[in-house]
């Protein structure tokens, strides 16, 4: 007996031993938990489940409990309703067990999706009680309860109770229906249109997962460039399928919505939203659309921007046409969110268009509009100042669009974590109301009490196995969830929450690791766009260093557009002086940014075109200053890989040698970027190099000749 | 003691619980054993491995063979010098041991590639001996020696001689530049051009192991519809890197080249075989090449077909241009793979036109050229006769080109087991020597004792989780490897193989899966193109039926033009009164094709316009015959769904309801077959179908309506 079960235990060792890290299962893991006394404790506060109804989601909240728990626990977990020692009671406030325990006073507070986990006694028994107003919560609550045990927290006396800050958090896909990505860099599109609806990916049910693990309760799943053949009845019927995938996981699936599609596949001859036609075609799209997917979310549109039709088309305003279908969606609880990421081909800086086209309309938007508002005023570059939109529409719900997926941060291939870059923004003070407006504060609709609220992330997500491409990008779609569900959050905390579930919870592993995250964005900036640079990057794959490009066939489109480096200095100047683009912000950060001096110099050349000269905080010049951050930039990727080789027998082999890869590469291109730029500026500056600095190994003209004719992430609308 | 066992036993279970069947592994899964019995007789011959020497190569075997048998037998398998009972000795014929056990010239025998497994005595040790002339047949030997065990084979008194009888055994990638892949039904190319060198996916190092484990000992990277950029040095270091990778496994990497490329990226205004300037370009090519790769396998060109640049651009035979690249390549040791898949749009039967302009070249070609010939006449149809270029090139190594990837048959969505198609082909009778002379005879150039032969699949890989879309679509991987190493096994040998490797080797799970596998290839030929119709697909993206579509740019795109339906009857006369297709075979298969009376109805609407009321053997008229066919093909669906259905507890369950799912699309996808196809040809036919039939559920026009803007697989050459 002893002997076979010896033997059985070599056998599984072995079969435990062939399991590839390869990162599928994102920080769900669920890897029994090594350390023995922890173990124990686990083990004598968790012993059963008791889930009291039955609910699509309730299942799975009970199936992920159950399959987390005995995972982690490395014991079976029986489900039962009997009540003992250990038992996790998980159910809504109508439970009668939790009610007699929790108040329904206590769980209203929770609102709508948040949920309580309370240690309790019941009839003699320690119990663990995980309760919300609604099933969702209770899903929310069981992920959160297995969160502890993945970041090995003690659980012998809980009483959380956690509600989320935003209400719409979601993850937009830039996807297409041929399964390219735009700005994907970790395969194609994991929606797989042709074998949908009859084939169910395993992926979509994982997916949900994740999502619903951080509280992420809304997909968009087509590209805002988007094809309307999507909102065919072929195509519905897909969609259908994921939606029903998503459901049970809390998720609401949205749509792109292409403006011109009453003339593609409407048969009409305009989409005027004032065309009493038009408004008839979404009328019934959306009654057909409801039909196929009863909570269905709403739409998404990028409207007049980038070549996308609009309202303008027809000299209508955005209200005009956002208000239009909002008009269709209304009567199904449905709502629209506008883009308000547009910008002319026009003499007006292009930081300054979103808000001149936007703050006007402000008050004219229907009640179930949002305008979705990217993070900063350009486009997702390594460092913005805050959107001026936000604080400047008082009237209307302004939702947070991020960008996961690395368009401007090194792709797939380079370590950045983002939740300090979503952070700097959301702590942003716009001073809209006074001092202590900060952007979070807009976001989640608490400064102007507005009922809707969201934040929205591009998707980072793609076929590749790991789901991103980079291991360490996982950590980005995560930021993404758990601060749209408590802003609050430090983006140390963040990084600290992930590393656990998602590789160890090994003190040195923290400990070399964290810091590395934590730093990484500035390490991107620095080897990139230093000093409030912006939009270096190659034309239109916007892979690599590029600052000399001009050939653009859209002025705004050009790094010298910029830069506007010349002899006398670098930056662009939009003080009074140059395009007053500072004037769309309140006065107390108006006159921070307008002044050289007060200024931060991480903006600096966000708003000023300052003389290679100026003298800097350090005592260096300008250009010395740039040269110091570039060289910084690239050596600290150097002391990035020297952490993460510091954790080679810690981490599994697989993860280790593809994040040491990637380390490899994301160094040759800090250096690439470092040295294409420094070289590109000296032409301007006529200085030298610090002495203190190596030269660049090649000269500019090398830089110049790269082409990348098969970038990834380039779309298009198929 | 005992309860610790116990605790991690439990802990290790679940673990083993959560590992997912996700299908990555393919048929290497090296699961414990579950016969104990058996366990018992592995433990008992095989205790531990010794390899006598360091290669690349046979580092590469002793890792699979240490993972591999200690993954099925669940115990540590120690590697060392000393000789114990149970030894594994594995090496080259050089090694002391083994000479001292085979003789040199036994082991000669097995050529370059082949290899022993023998159950021997040494100094009173019962070992085994794994051996060969080069460390690739050790390798060889080594996946031969695990695939023993995998399928529960005794392996007491092991004798084993094997020795490939294909020398070339290739798989040709169809994917482009930007990871689309043309006729790609898995996802996007597996080469992430973009991260590499610097990036080593895993999957790179998983290919070739599964590649060599069924002998496949060449690849061809990019689409025959080429792109010269891969052959610039950016490109060229990114081959390189992957060279590296599949050298220890013995694999080879050859690429496409665009026959255009001294134009695109030689700066030379022609490509002109005989041009001077245009022979230099591709000799410094070459020169360049094997700098980066120096055992570059050699170039694959797709020439002068289907708008692909070639010598016939310069008035130049394709044996002009394939000997100019073979002269280049010549001093390296690399070799031309030349495809003969020609058609021009003129009037001539499509059916002819390679054995038109290649038949005629026959000993005009280098003697490093080889001649790739597609399977059959017309382009990889469910059916079809054996290409008549085999036996008709005496002269030249013609090499075996078959379809992997389901472009004809149901893509990745249908289970259709190619073995027997391969099968059927490669046993099919030339007369070109009289009888006896078998294609594979002309394949593995035994027939003409060719130098060179050589066999390719077109691949059906990507980048899904299950490397093939399909989990049955693996199988057509591993048949392509197992039949250019030994083209005499059965289809049903090798459904046993790879089900009992892949799935298990449960008796009752093989009985009801390997029928279902091997008549899958008949029941698709039913449902889509019975009795010799061929090339009734939709036009372009080939995805569902389409037999009345006639808008192509060139007539021999059109179904029509393949089935020629009217009221008289259907099928395309190749008789002397037609296109005299049936003289490009021998008179005695000509003979055979060319008599109705004579011609297998199988192929009869391949070479004969018959008309409806044909009587056939059966009794029925041949409309009758068709529509039996057609309704035999769709009810036999849902026979493979019974007895799939049947194996549920048997096997996984995530692959279990994969395929589950898959069967249910195949299913009404075949209904849609059969009913689009009956209802058309029932508009010349003019008559009912069989009362015993039921009714179309829909109108033809219905099926007319159908439009897959984004069926994926379409391809391009970026």
């Amino acid at each position: 007996m002893i002997k076979k079960a010896v033997v059985l235990l070599v056998t599984l060792f072995y079969a435990v031993l062939l399991q590839a890290e390869d990162g599928y299962r994102l920080w769900l893991r669920y890897d029994s938990i090594t350390d023995a006394a922890l173990l124990k404790h686990y083990r004598q506060n968790i012993t059963a489940i008791h889930f009291d109804a039955t609910s699509q989601v309730l299942n799975a909240a009970a199936a992920e409990l159950l399959q987390g728990l005995q995972g982690l626990m490395g014991q079976e977990i029986v489900q039962t309703n009997a009540i003992q020692d250990g038992s996790v009671v998980a159910g809504t406030a109508q439970n009668k067990i939790i009610s007699s325990i929790i108040s329904t006073e206590e769980t209203d507070k929770t609102g709508k999706e948040g949920f309580i986990i309370k240690t309790a006694m019941y009839k003699g028994r320690k119990i663990i009680v995980v309760t919300a107003t609604r099933d969702v919560g209770v899903l929310y609550g069981c992920f959160a309860l297995l969160r502890l045990l993945q970041t090995n927290q003690q659980i012998n006396t809980l009483n959380i109770t956690s509600v989320p800050k935003v209400k719409l958090r979601m993850l937009n896909h830039w996807d297409n229906l041929n399964r390219t990505v735009e700005r994907g860099y970790a395969g194609m599109s994991i929606w797989n249109w042709h074998k949908l609806p009859g084939y169910i990916d395993q992926r979509y049910i994982d997916y949900a997962r994740a999502n619903a693990s951080v509280g992420i309760n809304g997909v968009v799943l087509n590209n805002v460039n988007a094809n309307a053949v999507i909102l065919s009845p072929a195509y519905l019927e897909k969609v259908a399928a994921l939606a029903a995938v998503f459901r049970p996981y809390g998720i609401k699936v949205y749509l792109s919505a292409r403006f011109s599609a009453p003339i593609e596949i409407g048969n009409l001859e305009t989409a005027d939203p004032l065309n009493a036609g038009v408004q008839a075609f979404w009328q019934q799209k959306a009654d057909e659309l409801y039909s196929y997917i009863p909570d269905f979310g709403g739409f998404l549109v990028k409207a007049n921007s980038e070549g996308q039709p609009g309202p303008q088309n027809y000299n209508r305003s955005h209200a005009d046409g956002a208000n239009m279908l909002a008009a269709a969606l209304k009567p199904h609880g449905g709502i629209v969110i506008w883009r308000a990421f547009v910008y002319n081909n026009n003499d007006d800086d292009r930081f300054k268009q979103a808000y001149n086209e936007f703050q006007p309309l402000d008050g004219k938007f229907s009640d179930n509009v949002l305008v979705q508002v990217k993070n900063g005023p350009v486009d997702f570059q390594p460092r913005e100042p805050f959107h001026p939109l936000f604080g400047a529409m008082p009237a209307t719900p302004l939702m947070m669009e991020f960008q996961l997926t690395q368009e401007y941060l090194g792709f797939s291939t380079h370590l950045v974590f983002l939740a300090p870059l979503f952070k700097e923004c959301l702590d942003a003070d716009t001073y809209a109301k006074g001092k202590g407006s900060q952007v979070a504060k807009i976001v989640d609709g608490s400064l102007e009490q507005h009922v809707l609220s969201g934040m929205a992330g591009v998707s980072n997500i793609g076929s590749d196995i790991n789901w991103t491409g980079h291991p360490f990008a996982q950590a980005n779609w995560y930021a993404l969830g758990r601060l749209a569900w408590d802003y609050t959050l430090s983006a140390s905390e963040i990084a600290d929450e992930w590393l656990r579930q998602t590789f160890t919870n090994d003190n040195m592993f923290l400990k070399a690791v964290k810091p590395m995250m934590l730093d990484s964005r500035e390490i991107c900036v620095n080897y990139m766009t230093p000093l409030g640079l912006h939009h270096l990057m190659g034309y239109s794959h916007h892979y690599g260093p590029a600052p000399w490009y001009n050939k653009a066939e859209r002025a705004d489109w050009n790094p010298v557009y910029f830069h506007k480096a010349d002899k006398n200095g670098v930056g662009f100047d939009r003080t009074p002086k140059g395009s007053n683009a500072i004037a769309q912000y309140n006065t107390v950060i108006a006159g921070k940014f307008g002044n050289l001096k007060s200024c931060d110099e991480q903006f600096m050349l966000w708003f000023h075109h300052v003389p290679w000269t100026h003298m800097m905080q350090s005592g260096n010049n300008l250009w010395e200053a740039l040269c110091y951050r570039y060289y910084s930039g690239a050596d600290s990727v150097a002391w990035m890989q020297r952490q993460w080789e510091s954790v080679k027998n810690i981490v599994d082999e697989e993860r280790f040698k593809q994040v040491k890869m990637l380390l490899g590469i994301q160094k040759e291109e800090a250096i690439w970027w470092r040295n294409a730029c420094v070289l590109y500026f000296q032409t301007f500056s006529g200085m030298q190099i610090p002495a203190a600095l190596e030269r660049p190994g090649k000269i500019l003209d090398y830089y110049k000749s790269l082409s990348f004719p098969y970038a990834p992430g380039i779309g298009g609308n198929q």
